[in-house]
C-alpha cells in the first residue's frame, strides 16, 4: 500500500497547526474522543455491514511525513518550521476501539472511536471515513445482493466500472465480506486470498471464424471450469446449441464445472429455455449463470419469475453501489479533555433529532434472544456502564420515549462491540485473512431474523440509549438551550 | 504508484493463455484493434470530458508481472508453465491512439484505440476501462457543477465520501480537469500541483469555550486566507456577529483573503442576511462560501433565488457523482488480423440500434465553424480517410439519416482527435502537468454553445459517420442477417 499520510483534507492540518501552537505557546494539552457512525442504512436496508478496519490499521501503521511531505506542505506557504519539525516525527499515540469488520451494524453506532490527542485524531479523521464508507457501502450492498440470490453463488465483476483501482480492489474485498462468492479481480484474489472466475468475453468468440470453434478450443484448454458465453450471434438458436454440442464432446473425459453464461436479453425467458434444452440434452448439472446491468431488485424479480439462473455476475451496481453511492459516515467530537483534567462531553446539535449526537465515552452492548441467538436490539451506553442478564432490563426508544421492551432476565444474552484496535498507539488487533472475516460476517447476518432482511422498508432494529447517556443527553440539549 | 498488473479481470488471463496456447500450437499470430468508447454521456450531460490518460500511460509502462505475480497465478491451478514463462517477460508492445485528456467527447466516438497483438489488448481492457471510465465521470460531473456556479469557484471537498483512497485522488484530480478551482484533498495537492484549500471543522470551534475564541486564535495564525465557519451555534444570532468582530480586529493589520463559510440551514436565505450584515459592517469583500450537499441543481437553484455565496465547496455528489456513478464506457473488437494478412472489420451486433458497434479502424474529425470557433459536429471516419475543408461537406444522422447539414468550403475548419501516445511499446505521449491539461480542458468546454451546456436536456452535437464508415458499417449489418 501507497503512504497515505497526505490523503487528508487540507484543513485537517491547519487546525493540527493551530493546536500544535496552541500547546506550544500555552501548554495547553488536549486529549478527544470522536466517534465514527453513520446516520442512515444504504438503500434503505435494515442494517449495514461495516468493512475496512484492516485498511485503517494499515493506514495508521503506517503514518509517517516523509521529506517530500514535509517540503510540500512548506511549499504551501501555511506551515512554520515548528510545526514541520513536529510533523518530521509524528507518530500516532492514541487510542482506537472498533466494531469489527463483518458485523452488523445500525445507524448511530460508533464503529470506531478515537481517543487521541486532539491533534492527533483531526489528522486521521478523513482516511478513516473515506476507507470505511466505502467499504462498508460494499460489503452492505452485497448483502443485499446476494440475500436476492437466495443462496445462489454470486460473483463480484464490476472492476471495470469502478471509480479507480482502489474502488475495484477494496470493493472485492467488502463484496466479500458482504457475501459473494468470488471475484473477478485478480488483484483481489492475490491480496486477498479469495477465489477469482471467469468466463470469456464477446471479443473471444469474435476472434474465430465460428462459435463453435471458439467453444471448442475453450473447453479443450480449460476443460475443469468450462461456462460458455452463449449470446455472441443468438443465444437459443446458436449459442446454446453449439455449447450442447461441446458438453457432449467433454462427457467423454468427465464433465467437472461447466455451464453457459447468458449477458443479454431477457434472462428469465432465455434461462427458463436454456434450461430445459440442456436437461433435454441429458445436462442437468450445468451451470446457468448471468450478468447485464444486474442488481438486486432484478434478481429478486428474476427469481420469482421462476428464472433458471444459479450464478449471478454482478457488475456496476454492486462495485459503485450505484443506487445509493455514498455511505455517509461522519467524524464528531464526543468528549475533550484539558492537561489531564475533567472529561468535557461534547454535543452537536441540530434541528434534526437524527443528526444530534451522542455525547460521552460510549460503548455498545447487543442483546441477543438466549434460545434462538437472534438479535433483538442494541443499547449504546456510556463506557462505564457494565450489563449482565441477571435481571430484567426494560429498553426504550430514545426518541418515541413510549416505544419499550422488556428483556426478562436470563432470556437474553449481551455482547460489547467496541473491541481495542490500538492502544496508546500500539497495534493490538489480531490480523484476519478476508476467508475468517467473511465467516464472521455469515454468522453475523445470521443472527437476523429474515424481516430485518427484507430489501424493502425492512423491519427496524431497535438502537436505544441506556437510561444514562439518555438522561446525560437530554441534560446538554437542555442546559445548551438556556 | 503501485504495480496494477493483476487489476485485470481473471477472463483476460485465461483468455491470453488460450490465444498464446494457439500462437504457439498452430503460429497463429493475431492482431486486434480494440475501441474504448461510451454510449450515454452522464446525468443527461450534452458532452463528456475525458480524462485518465496520464494514469493509463503509466499503467502501460508499469506493466510486469513480478516473481510474487507468477506464483500467484500458479497456485490457480489454471495456468501452465509455458505460459508463465511468456508472462515472465510481458511487454506491452503495441500502439494507443487517444483522445487527449480534457477535450469534449461525445457518445460512441473510440476514446482510446488499442492496436496489439490480441494477448496484449486483452490484457490491458480491464484497468484501461476502469481508469477512464473513473477519471470521465468525475470530470463530467465537476464541469456541470462549475456551469452551475457561473464562474463562482468550486473547490472539491469529497474525499471523506468517495469510494477509497484512490477515488478521493484522483477524482480530485479529474475535479480539477472538469473545471474546479481547488481541492481540499493534500495529497492530490502534491502529487498534481493543484490549489488546495481548507477552513475548520465544527470540532474546532466546539474545542474552545466560546466561538469568538475558536474565531480568534484561528484568524491569528492564518491571517492571510481566514474563512470561518459561522453554523456552529447559530448562524446569525452568533456566528456572523462573532466573524465581524474578528475582521475588524484583522483589519488594523490589512485583510487578505477572508470570510465566512455556510455548512447547514437554508443557504439562501442565510446567505442573504448574512451578506447585508456584512455589508454593513463594511466588509463588501468577505467572500461567503457554502457546503453541505451540494450539486448543480442546488447550486443553479441557490443562485436563481439570489443567493450571496461566491465560493461552492462540493463533496458527496461530485466525488461519487452521485446521480449517476459509473461512466459505462465499453471496448470492443473493431478489427483483427491474422499472421500479418488483411484485416478482418468487426461489428457487435444488438437489438439495440446504439448498441451496434462501428467497425474498422477509424478517426475523428472534429468541425468548428471557422468565424466562430464554436463546434460544428464530429465525424467518425475510417482511418484512410481525410478530410480538408476546401469542398462544402455534407453530413448525416447515421440512424435518421435525413437529419442532415452542409458545411461550406473555408467557413469550417478541420481538426483531428485521437493523438499517438505509444507507437510499438514505446510511449510518445508528452507529459502534461495537471494544470496544463486543466488549461487545455477550459478551451475545448469554451468550443461549445451555451445550448451544449444546459444541466437539463441540452442541444445534442451531431456524431456522424462518414459516408464510408457507414457504407461499410451497413453492408456488414446485411450480410451477418444473411
Amino acid at each position: 500500500m501507497r503512504n497515505l499520510t497526505l490523503l487528508t483534507d487540507f484543513y485537517e492540518l491547519t487546525m493540527m497547526q493551530a493546536y500544535h501552537h496552541a500547546e506550544v505557546t500555552t501548554g495547553r494539552k488536549q486529549t478527544a474522543v470522536f466517534d465514527m457512525f453513520y446516520r442512515e442504512n444504504p438503500c434503505g436496508n435494515g442494517y449495514a455491514v461495516v468493512a475496512g478496519l484492516a485498511q485503517v490499521v494499515d493506514y495508521i501503521n503506517d503514518l509517517a511525513f516523509y521529506d517530500e511531505d514535509i517540503s510540500y506542505l512548506r511549499s504551501t506557504g501555511v506551515f512554520g518550521e515548528e510545526f514541520l519539525a513536529y510533523l518530521k516525527d509524528f507518530k500516532f499515540t492514541g487510542s482506537i476501539n472498533a466494531v469489527p469488520e463483518g458485523t452488523v451494524v445500525f445507524p448511530g453506532e460508533p464503529l470506531i472511536q478515537v481517543i487521541a490527542p486532539l491533534m492527533e485524531a483531526q489528522l486521521i479523521e478523513t482516511a478513516i471515513l473515506n476507507i470505511i464508507n466505502h467499504q462498508s457501502l460494499i460489503a452492505t450492498k452485497a448483502s443485499r445482493v446476494c440475500w436476492a440470490a437466495r443462496g445462489d453463488r454470486v460473483l463480484e465483476i464490476g472492476l471495470r466500472r469502478a471509480q479507480g483501482p482502489d474502488a475495484g480492489l477494496y470493493g472485492a474485498r467488502a463484496a466479500m465480506i458482504g457475501g459473494c462468492f468470488g471475484t473477478s479481480n485478480v488483484l483481489a484474489g492475490q491480496l486477498f486470498d479469495v477465489p477469482v472466475r471467469g468466463t470469456q468475453a464477446h471479443s473471444w468468440i469474435m476472434s474465430f471464424d465460428s462459435e463453435i470453434e471458439a467453444f471448442r478450443y475453450y473447453s479443450q484448454l480449460y476443460p475443469k471450469y468450462c461456462i460458455l458465453l452463449v449470446d455472441t450471434y443468438d443465444t437459443l438458436k446458436s449459442g446454446v446449441p453449439n455449447a450442447i454440442r461441446i458438453f457432449s464432446e467433454m462427457r467423454e473425459n468427465g464433465l467437472e464445472t461447466y455451464g453457459i453464461r447468458l449477458d443479454s436479453g431477457d434472462l428469465a425467458y432465455l434461462s427458463k429455455r436454456a434450461r430445459k434444452m440442456l436437461d433435454d440434452a441429458g445436462f442437468p448439472d450445468a451451470i446457468i449463470s448471468a450478468s447485464n446491468d444486474l442488481d438486486e431488485y432484478l434478481i429478486s424479480e428474476l427469481k420469482s419469475q421462476g428464472a433458471q439462473i444459479s450464478q449471478w455476475g454482478v457488475g456496476t451496481h454492486l462495485i459503485t453501489s450505484k443506487e445509493y453511492p455514498a455511505f455517509g459516515g461522519v467524524y464528531k467530537l464526543a468528549s475533550l479533555q484539558s492537561d489531564g483534567g475533567e472529561w468535557q462531553n461534547k454535543i452537536k446539535l441540530s434541528e434534526d433529532p437524527i443528526k444530534v449526537t451522542n455525547p460521552g465515552i460510549k460503548k455498545i452492548f447487543r442483546l441477543y434472544d438466549a434460545t434462538s441467538g437472534k438479535m433483538k436490539a442494541d443499547l449504546i451506553a456510556l463506557s462505564e456502564e457494565t450489563l449482565t442478564n441477571t435481571a430484567d432490563l426494560t429498553i426504550f426508544d430514545p426518541i418515541a420515549t413510549w416505544k419499550q421492551m422488556t428483556l426478562k432476565a436470563h432470556e437474553f444474552t449481551v455482547r460489547e462491540l467496541l473491541q481495542p484496535v490500538f492502544e496508546n498507539g500500539v497495534c493490538v488487533h489480531p490480523p484476519l485473512t478476508v476467508p475468517q472475516i467473511c465467516e464472521y460476517a455469515k454468522a453475523e447476518r445470521a443472527t437476523l431474523w429474515d424481516e430485518h432482511r427484507r430489501l424493502v422498508r425492512p423491519h427496524i432494529m431497535p438502537v436505544d440509549l441506556s437510561q444514562k447517556l439518555f438522561d446525560l443527553k437530554k441534560a446538554m440539549i437542555e442546559k445548551s438551550r438556556s
